[in-house]
């Protein structure tokens, strides 16, 4: 990846100055055009060798654009927000809204890279973290991002003559210490590390754009161009999603379906309930009282059918909980803010701390029902959604969340029932409406979505528990019982 | 993955029989049309479970449809011929060409499934065979296949009462042996790999579709029609490739270049020159003798400018071969068979054994010398060439190929004397044509896409060789030294 980065690449005074006005100004419309009328954000990463001009050229790009529309992250270490958070969260927090130019100084590369050249994960570790990288940044392109990934580069050589003539220098000698000398050991091992990361990650998308960043001129110039390249291109050619070629998933021939082999005439009567709820409620409290709670989270997740319960079964939820340190999240339709990002930010932002809970009333899940179901989004985007949303969820597995997911399910007949007890009752007339008819109306298709969804993310590490919930003392024992007992198979395996 | 294909799914013959008819004229209107216009091949994969209508379901569709039109493979034991081999060659010599359709029963997923299950891998390893398989079947839908990957399912205890039925039965008994309950021992484990595996490769091109094996009926017809849907979708429905959102890679401002560090004044005088070839023949003689090379082989590939020389190194080469271990492949235009089939196609036919040598005179890189440059291919697709060849690259050399890559330059002035002289000498007359001088007038466009490829493919499992060639003798001395080397330093690691 390096050879062309280590020719002594150089850029004249002359020649810079006479093209740096024209690529400002280049730069300066392409940068009004997205703002204005781009449905697409910038990704720019920043990579590469110590003292390569990483730092001086996101310095450079800000003074040459609009400050307004143009963010950088410099990723330093992590906050203790972000620690008790997956890796990812500081890197979703902020993205680039469609629009804008995010620049990640440091980057989701960093720390797998950096790890790897310590000695302290394995090869297989790095590997997969390239897996998940461009898993990653397939779907950021899919969601309709630009990337362009720079590298910035030094020889050995060149960075060794660096590190001694800033010594040499009495005005520059401090810039200099043990811990540089004590890096530039890790030279070989760092270029070797990075190499084969930037290779598996160059892929016809998001390709790595390797700059010898020894000539300040060359590398911005060169930086400054590629930059402009790719936003006009993408400004001037928009990006059409290709059809989907493969069949969307059918309905089974025969009809048959998880739901049919549901016992939905389970039920438990007033007295039961009452000492069961008590028992469940109680034992959901101490789990959360527990020491080992603070070192994990939970998340509850509810979907179903409409009127299923699912607001019912929250409430015997949360009252068990301490209400400093549970949160609801309720999901409608997407705010601006959140139709400038990519569909999972609305989810990411509310990721729990350690020691939390937070239910999601409805998640995202979405977008392999509704949004399938009504066509807001194509058939190609739903169909890499289920993946999608997998490695989302086993992010948040991996960093010690329970992800506890559940689906209300009730008879068509109850749900009328239901319905029309609704319209009669004056104080719950406000939870019925049109379009509670309308999806209605559309059972059978959301049914299918449902078994699509269950036979895909139903994995290993977050499977689904299907609450029968025609009576609703039954489904709301079912939930509690099943949120404590997860909890505790958690506690179990991290002692 | 399994919850959908564990409910008893059936189709009465009734209903069966009314659906088959109009299916199979379906099917075979699209095999016609699939021959007779369409410019993409069907790949079909039957995975599943012992006994849940694999054979049967590959048998039916035999005779469903248009025989000439479908190939089956069914991959069991490895031949001699495959075992010498990478584990990929099979599959992709048995690829159907654009216009047929394929069926896999056993593919490219059976060896890492079943190797896990039997604890032969680690899960680690399993997780890279999945990320190479995603490569691999991402590589043929952007190459335009359509694939369909179908995995037939039972439940345990249907497992179990199939068997115990087929026990009882004095007619069948002798098909129940206790190998069937060994495996079967194994069920849990198996189904446990199979998931995440079928979980993790379900991508939105290629997703896979679960079906329950249990009725002959409903197995046969819900593949049917699945199959029918997916061909018909993508023959009327025509893929079209999404432009590349991403600039074409740019050639350094400053026009410097690897070529440029380059001394091409290096000179072997005539009475060195035929020592040393003598020296390093014999060397190389020796080598393809010693017994470590029974367990490797060699694939020596020679690129590089017009008139630079190849056709003369390689003869020193071959003239220390015997004549029985090595064979030159001459690289054109593809042939009218090769155009059916993936770019890579070509190449993988032409994979030696172990104990031979290749050559390759021209090779797979012309997707991104000559193909780019002459827009051949889209950009899209020579930006995504270079990790396809990584990845290719890489599964020669983990299967003890000693892959050695040249490239052989020389000055546009010799160049230029060179085709002066070719005009002039009657022998050499033939080698020098118009497309020469068009080529050479591109000069600057083919360099670019050199250096690229070096930057983009130079990697430590297989470097590049930049052969200054301006003098043959030194080019000649420079490839044979190199490749002894390489030998030499295989067979070191091999021990």
């Amino acid at each position: 990846m390096f050879e062309s980065a280590e020719l002594g690449h150089k850029i004249d005074k002359a020649a810079y100055d006479a093209e740096v006005p024209q690529l400002r100004e280049n730069l300066l419309n392409a940068q009004f055009d997205l703002a204005q009328k781009a449905k697409f954000p910038v990704i720019l990463l920043i990579g590469g060798v110590d003292g390569a001009g990483k730092g001086e050229t996101v310095n450079l790009l800000n003074a040459w654009m609009d400050p307004r529309h143009i963010v950088a992250h410099a990723m330093g270490e992590q906050s203790d927000e972000e620690r008790e958070r997956p890796p990812m969260w500081r890197f979703w927090r902020a993205l680039p809204p469609k629009g804008k130019i995010g620049v990640f100084f440091g980057s989701w590369y960093t720390a797998p890279i950096v790890q790897r050249v310590m000695g302290k994960i394995k090869a297989s570790d790095l590997d997969q973290s390239i897996d998940e990288i461009n898993h990653f940044e397939r779907m950021l392109t899919n969601e309709g991002a630009l990337i362009i990934k720079f590298w910035f580069h030094l020889s050995k050589d060149v960075q060794r003559k660096r590190l001694k003539s800033l010594e040499k220098d009495p005005k520059t000698r401090w810039r200099v210490t043990d811990l540089d000398w004590e890096r530039f050991k890790l030279y070989d091992k760092f270029r070797k590390v990075s190499e084969h990361a930037l290779r598996a990650t160059s892929t016809a998308e998001a390709p790595w754009i390797v700059i010898e960043g020894a000539d300040p001129r060359y590398r911005s110039l060169t930086a400054g161009k590629i930059l402009i390249e790719a936003m006009r291109k993408r400004l001037d050619h928009p990006v059409q999603a290709a059809p989907s070629s493969v069949p969307p998933l059918q309905a089974p021939i025969d009809r048959l379906n998880v739901f049919d082999k549901l016992n939905m005439s389970q039920k438990i009567a007033k007295k039961k309930f009452d000492s069961e709820l008590e028992k469940y409620q109680g034992r959901l409290n101490l789990l959360t009282r527990d020491e080992r709670f603070h070192n994990m989270s939970v998340i509850a997740l509810f979907e179903g059918s409409d009127a299923a319960g699912k607001g019912g079964a929250i409430r015997r939820i949360t009252s068990a909980l301490d209400a400093r340190h549970y949160r609801i999240i309720p999901v409608a339709a997407p705010t601006e803010e959140e139709r400038a990002q990519p569909y999972l930010w609305r989810f990411w932002r509310h990721i729990p701390r350690t020691g939390r809970v937070t239910i999601f009333d409805r998640s995202w899940y979405g977008r392999v029902l509704v949004e399938r179901v009504e066509k807001f989004c194509s058939e190609a985007d739903w169909m890499r959604a289920y993946g999608e949303l997998n490695d989302f969820e086993e992010q948040l597995v991996k960093n010690n969340t329970v992800l506890v997911k559940f689906w209300l399910t009730i008879t068509k007949e109850e749900q009328l029932r239901r319905f029309k007890e609704r319209e009669k009752t004056g104080f719950k007339r406000f939870k019925i409406t049109e379009e509670d008819w309308r999806n209605r109306k559309k059972w059978n298709e959301y049914e299918h979505a449902v078994c699509d969804m269950v036979d895909r993310t139903s994995t290993e590490i977050a499977p689904w528990t299907l609450v029968e919930a025609n009576d609703k003392n039954f489904a709301r024992i079912k939930i509690l019982k099943t949120l404590c007992q997860q909890i505790e198979a958690a506690m179990k395996k991290s002692k």
